[in-house]
């Protein structure tokens, strides 16, 4: 099969690229990014192992004419708004797989809160399906968009879903989570210099100013909860420390452990986790902890894979019927 | 006047001599540490000035002999336990600055509760005042012994108790902490070595498992807080997010800025803070968020500063009658 | 085909196991190592992909009794002396990749220099092929005892040996080089802690003063040489920069080239090199730079791959007669 | 005294602003920076200290105008051929200490072949005189214009200025050199984020493509000098390897302890050195090491202070006859 990234020119896109060049069922991945354009893709990214099985082009610019192009997937790691604009021609002839938040919301109000700006292309917003892969999986097989979930988000529902989907959350959620510094992308700015950021952390946009705060609410169908992200000195990794009040956390916890029993990327183990054990694979891990009237669930992923790129190919492999592991199998950093 | 410092092999102890050593009021420490006994301090510790105001004598292993000598202030970076027992036979002749816990906690049962062991010398502990310099100021000036706070403490009280002693808390704190490695002291453990830390996060102990939790119920005179402290990649720091339910948060920051105005090593402002500005100084600094019925807190110190070494001098400071900054002021970081 | 490590607690153990665990020619994989016997290897690294295609056996303890079982092939990560010491029944029944000193050395007197003891089992060290693959391809397919290369060694040897050994080196060659810490293995030492490393770097060992001169010396065929190596706060990476004093840098250059044209480890191009392209891979990347009479080659590697596991992996490869590439194609760091 | 730093948004001017605000001779400093003009220095860099006994002004955009008031010393951190240009008014009236290269050569073509241009303003440059404090005192006396020598420079320099000034150098010098990240200065560059520097390491610009070259050559009175620079992740230190070939290498050592003897800022012991014990101060730590024929010398120092601001500052102390280590002493990271 084809298929076409659109950005690929920060973290997320040349992950992709990576990911979809050794994929066993992809034969010909396009590259598309204005940033660098023209360059091969081993210049762009000379990380990337030279034993891609599928054919990558030099990356191109002219996206409009990339997606012309026949394809049968189509990722997009760019902006929002510019990212639903970009993909439109796309839908319906190509399945797209979104990486911004412009097909994540069900709730117009939702996604306006976070965005300052209406959904995007609103005619297809009902045939988006949000892709958190473990809970959404069945949707998915069919859709035609799938609005890919944020890295905060994919940590935090994973946690979080099982106690509160079954009824069991009985107060306010309480989510802190750390994040290392390509949760802010590549984008050159003084605050994500390497000497801005060692050594160094923070709170940053807590309560409702983040926008995955909305998504939150949205998927945990509730307003009743705190989200309070951080930076820490980490280039990749995120960590989603979870408090939640529950009459009989015991069963929150079998909860977990059964909802995940059989998922190829989940692991659920008593206690906390550490995000070294899922650098650079597509796993998320749980971990789980009570206290009297309340369970903390530690919920660890790498931002670009499980948070970003990694959850999508395995969107891609959901939707077109691979093994849902097909490309995603990798041991963490030692 | 003469300050001893026992355990000066360890990054508390260091730093103690290191600001002893350049206070403008003392004139001699002795330090002392079986680990490094017998060498110039210079040599344990390559980073200190040439400068140093004060004499500071070869470390001496023979601290019951240390001991024997007058000195005005005996400070201790010993293990909890063993500190008491190191220290009795000075308490009453020297002001003793404790930094364990053997002195923190006027309720034996949560000491007991955090140590599995009761409070070390019953007959001394009345005498015993907490050492959370803005807190207990008063009572410090008369101390014979000091029981000078825990590193997660020092930042999560001088955040949380504006708030609770105000009587506006109405439900569970959360308490999320993340810490520089160095608040694991300067053991040879697997788990500390660089290999281990760089780019990973954890939390670690959650709830009741941390012995901080207990003092922080002492504190707070409350059991209704949930603790979670996490490691992340970075040397010293400490972070604590405090989320606290409360009828009106407007005037519970209007709480905690009235009650730090006139601290020299408190500071106030709205929004997250960074760990990178009281890097290396004895300062505390706060910000806030509100958010419907809650406020969040941020507190950020240098654990071995305000969180340990630097408060302990601020504690000598008020105990003394000197300038309470002497010796303190610092830049931080760039 | 079934392998043995020894030493599976340290770095380059825990990483042969993962490598072994997934080659596509290895049905079972015996580690074994006293500091964490009886446990399942994913307790030993919880890293570890569960897609392990080979049987993993829970770490054992007695290393005597697992040699003597039959296997295809022992890697020994253990320490000089003790290493030659314990493999000893297991050379000629199976083939020994040996990561120690021991058997790297023709000469005896070099290896004294660097070890301070005589060359261990002497009978044996006549079958005993040096293993840098890319120089040694030939001997290393029909070895008994393979002397897996020094980290440093091998990207030092890899950028200096196509201007060395083609006779055009004209006096002292400058070599100097940086590592990360697990360079230093993952002994439990004050040095190797994150508070210590972190934000520092120093050389040490200078000159002879380093076990991997003398190495240098015997491939190099010259005492002529100069090595520093230095830590840097890295976990894994390593680069030489080697400078080459020559009459005609060009055709160095172009020697360089050629001798690397065809193998699958090794790259080469102008200009300087990062270890984060080569950072988890078993690839060397090779840069030149030329100056009136001298080239620059600089060669970066992952000391735990190209430099340890990853090439005893490779020569494993080449002995038993596999693709080279069975079991090492890795996409770098991101 | 009253002082102006113009390029106070820079690490180096936001260093210079905070060694200035507390230096005991300095009641004044104008901060002037295009970038963050109109913003108090506090919110510039909010690391520094509120004990600032200098007064420091809103940061000011018209640098100009901030020029034609009267100053005793300007401190120029802009970029080379902006710095002379913008600071020729003060000239005569001021002591202009200029950190960029605009008046750090005697030899016009060595300027020309690091900056591809002329020395700007030709008038002035016999008066300018090179500020290596150590080793043109007598000169930065009297002088009007002081030529601040780069961050690599000073710490090679002082290395090996004893062994080559004293005709014991008898080959060509090999200086490796390794920077943190702030030595590439604060520019939002992709090349210096947090997440392209983290656990990575790099030679660049070797040779003569580095323009601290030149500056080495022209100051060691030697084209037989190879000089390579090498990016580390730490965000200061500075690490010059020197391999000096020699006669009489101990006589070489000899001349290296006796020349820095009685110097404040020099401190020299046998053996390497690390970084750490020189961050945050204005200290160079010089270690050695013999070989045969060599001697290899060690200097560390941080680059922001003795290879910057730090050493401005001395060279203020000097001219205005001042305590040489008038707001220069300091204790390094721990």
């Amino acid at each position: 099969m084809k298929a076409i990234v659109l950005g690929a020119g920060g973290y997320t896109g040349m992950l992709l690229v990576r990911i979809l060049a050794r994929h066993p069922r992809v034969e010909s991945v396009v590259a598309a990014a204005r940033s660098v354009a023209g360059r091969p893709i081993g210049e762009v990214d000379p990380g990337m192992s030279a034993d891609a099985t599928a054919r990558v082009e030099p990356v191109v610019r002219d996206i409009a004419a990339a997606l012309r192009e026949p394809a049968d997937v189509v990722f997009s790691a760019l902006p929002h708004q510019a990212s639903a604009e970009v993909v439109e021609p796309a839908i319906g002839r190509s399945c797209v797989i979104d990486l911004s938040a412009d097909f994540r919301f069900r709730d117009e109000a939702l996604y306006r809160r976070a965005y300052d700006a209406p959904r995007p292309i609103a005619s297809v917003q009902d045939r988006a399906v949000y892709g958190l892969s473990e809970w959404y999986r069945a949707a998915i097989r069919s859709a035609d968009v799938i609005g890919n979930p944020g890295c905060f988000p994919s940590a935090a529902l994973l946690g979080a879903l099982p106690v509160v989907r079954t009824g069991r959350c009985t107060g306010t959620i309480v989510i802190n989570a750390l994040s290392g510094i390509t949760g802010a992308g590549k984008r050159a700015r003084v605050g994500n210099l390497y000497a801005e950021r060692t050594e160094n952390m923070n709170a940053y946009l807590p309560g409702r100013s983040h926008r995955h705060a909305p998504e939150l609410v949205e998927q945990l169908e509730s307003e009743d909860l705190l989200f309070v992200p951080h930076l820490v000195p980490a280039k990749q990794g995120e960590l989603a420390t979870i408090t939640i009040p529950c009459r009989d956390p015991e069963s929150a916890v079998r909860a977990i452990e059964e909802r995940y029993r059989d998922e190829p990327f989940v692991d659920v183990r008593p206690g906390p986790v550490q995000t070294r054990y899922v650098r650079g694979t597509n796993m998320a891990r749980l971990g789980w902890h009570i206290e009297e009237g309340y369970v903390i669930v530690f919920a660890a992923i790498d931002n670009l894979w499980k948070g970003a790129a990694g959850q999508a190919v395995q969107n891609m492999n959901i939707r077109f019927g691979f093994d849902e592991r097909a490309g995603l199998v990798r041991e963490a950093e030692l």
